[in-house]
């Protein structure tokens, strides 16, 4: 362990040795920037982290990040109520906003049942999600999870709750060889499922337009 | 650029995108990070670094980084006051420190003179320099900049401003091929200067004892 002068140096590189992927010679780098730069810089970048952590809220209808009470997907009148689309985080609604394809709503799950992490089902936004099937006006559930052995667990247990209420159609996302792949290379559990579950080639033509 | 559900996030991953090595991907995941972390281990992050830039002090004598008026090298009064080490940066002084050959004092200069960045001797800590060589009970001077175009013009400078005072002796550090290197594999200058200031085997002897 290295000696350093100072005690708000030494703090401050500890500080940033912290955070994921960062070991104490780029701490430190980023300490000498951090002494480069001016002081209201660095009061900025200081309490905008504090500010994300202390004042973040989550949307009290979806869990997703938002300022407001209510996210601005969930506010938006323009948009599908009766579709929800199932997520782990804020990361996936992010994905699926960008493809522009999906104009429902979002239920942002918090994460996914994982006994090894020690989360449980009472974790995350599960109970939300059933009472926003058993109230509203949802025609189907989209689950959007990674397809790891958590994930399909989650699938599971949520599809279990979910199924029996007010005749819900529960959905999943396609799975399939991605755009750009190479069959050859494609593994045998996507290629075996793209196999079983292959579409009526006019309705690819249609899709591309 | 992407769109994000609110100011908060985008505000504190454009923070984290400022900072020297992170992009907007691992902003993202620094940001993440800090949500799962507890309020108080986010603010120690963000205060620690906000007090290192409002709070540090550089040593009255030396300008290192320390927490008090005079920092603990030039405090210490086992050291050598007729012997200082010009350097760049306190890296260097932390670099310095650690090999435990050097008994003396430091100087730091807080860069070296580089026209192109618009650095010029007015901006970094030379004129001190000369007042501690003329108050001081100085001896020898060690200029210990990097062998840089930058670091060869601050070293030419200070010998031109030093060398007519109290008859004060300025040497530089020994040039020459680095321990564990292979002869083969050494650029041309240093090998040439190795050879040049060749020294006598039997103080090499001495040197290990």
């Amino acid at each position: 362990m290295e000696k350093y002068p100072s005690f708000l140096l030494e703090n401050a590189i500890n500080e940033f040795a912290k955070l994921p992927g960062i070991g104490r010679k780029t701490a430190l780098r980023l300490v000498f920037h951090s002494l480069k730069r001016t002081t209201k810089e660095v009061e900025n970048f200081g309490r905008a982290i504090i500010a994300l952590r202390n004042e973040i809220n989550y949307c009290k209808v979806c869990y997703n990040i938002c300022d407001n009470e209510i996210c601005d997907i969930c506010s938006n009148t323009s948009r599908d109520i009766s579709l929800i689309c199932v997520v782990e985080n804020i990361k996936e609604v992010m994905a699926i906003e960008n493809t522009k394809q999906f104009h429902g709503l979002y239920h942002v799950l918090g994460g996914v049942i994982s006994p090894m992490e020690g989360i449980g089902p009472g974790d995350l936004q599960i109970k939300s999600l059933i009472e926003r099937v058993k109230n509203g006006k949802v025609r189907e559930i989209i689950l959007a999870l990674s397809t790891t052995m958590e994930g399909d667990t989650t699938n599971f247990y949520i599809y279990r709750k979910i199924s029996n209420i007010n005749s819900v159609k529960i959905s999943t996302l396609a799975r399939g060889v991605s755009i750009g792949d190479e069959i050859e290379y494609t593994d045998e559990i996507t290629l075996g499922k793209s196999i079983l579950n292959r579409i009526d080639f006019s309705k690819t033509i249609v899709l591309q337009h």
